[in-house]
């Protein structure tokens, strides 16, 4: 009836953008590059929010929620920020619609609703909170700020693919505010941390916590932190990023504070983020052909049961055994669905559920109802076996451990062994073309092997890694000295 | 120190946008009309969100994500909510910015990235929605849709005020898809009860559930039902809408389903709302002279400590005292803040959490620690007494649970004796200018009477409420017949 997914083997970007769609986890809407996020999968996206935001309150961080628009003038104030992203602006520039005198039942933009200043649709929101925090900050006691929000952000790409890059995001945004550059130091890497335990622990994707090199920072930052996942074809995707922003926005937008000692200093700030994108991570990370595989934490349905009947009579039996199935497992917390749906076949239930990567299914017939047992079958491995129904409730939360504990190993084998060494510009051309993933190679620190590098073979600097090892070597690409390795991927 | 309040009496307006301020709930922005809802007015907003949150998914509804962007030929698609909503639309007309070459350093809305269609930011979301519904209902068995979306949407107001007009809020948006009108009917009231339960049960906010006259419905609904509160100032705030749709968005965007008989018919439709209005309600509902009163389930700190001391030594003492009590209310359940800072007097943090609207505060003195004893405060009725430290914490679940349901039962009161029947446009009137409320009467039901009246006093018709029971009767304007009383009021 449906038809199968495309291999991941035979066109690794197609298998996503069907498995997206056909999991009902998003689609593309009527706007040019924004996408529709479906309840299956925003259902995904709130456990996700909720585990972060749990995390932020944890860690002394309090939302707040800051405008959509920036007028122009605010947003040209910190020029390396305004300059990385003003060609991605979408901007608003009037206020009113009227109806088209030329063609009934039609509008158009009013001209006499002219804004005096244009409007940005903010792609980032450093701008619009450092020209409030002036306002907010006077001493040392005002300090620290430790903000969060969640909101819609807006960048005008003009290739766009669903979760991985798409005009208008969802993301969480922090942005504080500290009196000594140690601490917006301690602060970038507490977050950095954070991320990096969220996606290992809770995600089961494994990261690689480290620097971005100049090139790669972000716009108005003077450091970028970032946690770099791999994905199973081999490119890698930035998972997170946390910036030290030294005083770069103090200084544009004025921002000073009498310190503890009578002085008087510009602020220090930090800003950092996930999104939406970590939707992509996740798919890219454990699913296969057969379609999404979701790390218990973050399954809407944990646990769904498929009754196997024939007539009313049988659909009953089974229905009292089920439900009381479902009954005990969510009082130990599981989410449970039971599909008793009688317009679709079994077989349609199963290719289903596997689809959108359900972590246990249970199937019930008549002969497992006299045997007293069910037929479990696991998405990660697709494992099947007979349990009897009276261990289940023991079983079941054990099992859903157990798996968010092997996808992660998993992950993390695939990805350590996708972590090649090499010591020449050829080995690090053939590594990547032939296997892929990161390529841990030595560099001389200069923009300019940086660039000519990627010009070569597409890579880009991922990160030079916390755990990188002091070393003498030679870049791989101008043979200059180097004092330790980076790692390089070709990266979403 | 800090100044007081300007007293509701003198100057309610005035009241109201100083505490809003004040109490740290939020500010305006350096983008017209657009506000900065602060953390503190923020975590109260939250504890709404995820109330509403459980009882939308409670009754069986979603989340979901649809862009912020409408083109405009979708917009103007069902030409009553196009008309409704035209003259408050805030318009991109271009995706780029640009370098100024007369003005280094500044940027430009670049005139080569001008869009091809212009983007409405959303004022409401049935136009997008309806534009993809279309492809997701096919068949009876597609029905019915039950998605909610928490979002931000922007409509150009021109007189703005926190939380009650700003051009771009908060709040969530249900929009729904059912095979008969029956059952859209019931979805329709279904919420406007659940608002009403939410409003009552949990903000302490006593409200009118009706229906609302023809002029004042949503633009695009068949019918738009409400709640409607009443505030101090004897005007009305509309608390929540919920609207029934009919077939209207179908037929505009062509959505049909194929009945369970074979048929081909248009889909029936409810979208329903709240917002960071709500905020606004809850300030003018409680709050008095001295700053905000907060129903305790929204309050971020149910219970302040506030130590008495001098000397470190003292305070020393005092903070094992206050940890304990701090911990055995944690244990409850109840959300504690212990504020032993020291660069400020307790007299000064009195003030402070008075103005903020924390329902409790406990003194703790040295005199109360040789008496084993505390001052607890009240923040709705300024009650102080001595208590053990050994009934806190079985006292204050309970007092928290007597405050929230005096303060619903305060208001109602209030409410109650401000609805105010009359029965000629001379009492109308009166009543209006001087005593305030919901004022009674009946009315002919033409749009023309309504307007009449609105013109000659400014108020409106509130709701026709589901309790109106059948009278004869005159129109209070016209003398034409009239079956029921409806509810008028100034409002906000």
């Amino acid at each position: 009836m449906s038809k199968k997914l495309t291999k991941r083997s035979e066109d690794y970007s197609k298998w996503y953008n069907e498995l997206v769609v056909r999991a009902d986890l998003a689609e593309n809407s009527a706007v040019r590059g924004c996408m529709i996020i479906k309840p299956y999968g925003f259902a995904i996206w709130e456990k996700m929010k909720e585990e972060l935001d749990k995390k932020f309150k944890a860690t002394g961080h309090q939302n707040a929620y800051f405008p959509l628009f920036v007028p122009k003038s605010l947003f040209e104030a910190e020029e390396k920020n305004a300059e990385g992203f003003a060609k991605e602006c979408a901007v608003v520039t009037h206020y009113r619609l009227k109806n088209n005198p030329d063609e009934p039942g039609k509008l158009m933009v009013d001209p006499e609703a002219k804004l005096e200043e244009e409007l940005v649709v903010r792609p980032t929101s450093e701008a619009i909170i450092w020209s409030t925090y002036k306002n907010w900050i006077q001493s040392y006691r005002d300090l620290p700020i430790l903000i969060n929000q969640w909101a819609n952000v807006v960048r005008w790409e003009m290739r766009t693919r669903l979760f991985l890059r798409t005009a208008e995001f969802l993301w969480q945004e922090g942005h504080t505010a500290h009196a000594t550059k140690q601490e917006a130091l301690d602060e970038t890497l507490l977050i950095n941390n954070l991320y990096a335990d969220f996606a290992e622990n809770f995600m089961a994707i494994p990261v690689i916590r480290g620097v971005k090199s100049e090139s790669e920072r972000f716009a108005g930052a003077v450091d970028t932190h970032c946690i770099e996942a791999l994905m199973q074809d081999g490119k890698a995707l930035q998972a997170g990023t946390s910036h030290f922003l030294g005083q770069n926005f103090a200084k544009a937008f004025d921002v000073k504070f009498a310190t503890s000692e009578g002085g008087l200093e510009h602020v220090w700030a930090t800003s950092w983020g996930v999104s939406t994108r970590l939707m992509g991570a996740l798919i890219m990370t454990h699913s296969d052909d057969n379609g999404l595989v979701l790390p218990p934490n973050l399954a809407p349905i944990q646990v769904v049961i498929v009754p196997i009947y024939k007539g009313a009579d049988q659909l009953e039996e089974i229905a009292k055994v089920a439900t009381s199935i479902k009954e005990n497992l969510e009082e130990k917390g599981v989410s449970v669905k039971f599909d008793d749906r009688d317009n679709v076949k079994p077989g349609f239930k199963f290719n289903d559920y596997e689809l959108k990567g359900v972590p246990l299914r249970i199937a019930i017939g008549p002969k497992d109802l006299e045997n007293n047992q069910v037929e479990l079958a696991r998405r990660d491995t697709l494992e099947k076996s007979y349990v009897p129904q009276s261990e289940l409730a023991d079983l079941i939360p054990v099992l859903l451990k157990e798996i968010q504990d092997e996808l992660y190993h998993k992950a993390k084998s695939f990805r350590d062994s996708h972590i090649t060494e090499v010591n020449s510009f050829e080995e690090f051309k053939e590594v990547l073309s032939n296997k892929g993933g990161f390529v841990s190679a030595h560099w001389d620190g200069t923009a300019a092997s940086e660039e000519a590098i990627k010009k070569a073979t597409k890579a880009t600097i991922r990160c030079i890694p916390y755990a990188a090892v002091e070393e003498e070597g030679k870049c791989v690409f101008s043979g200059n000295v180097s004092a330790k390795r980076v790692l390089f991927a070709k990266a979403y």
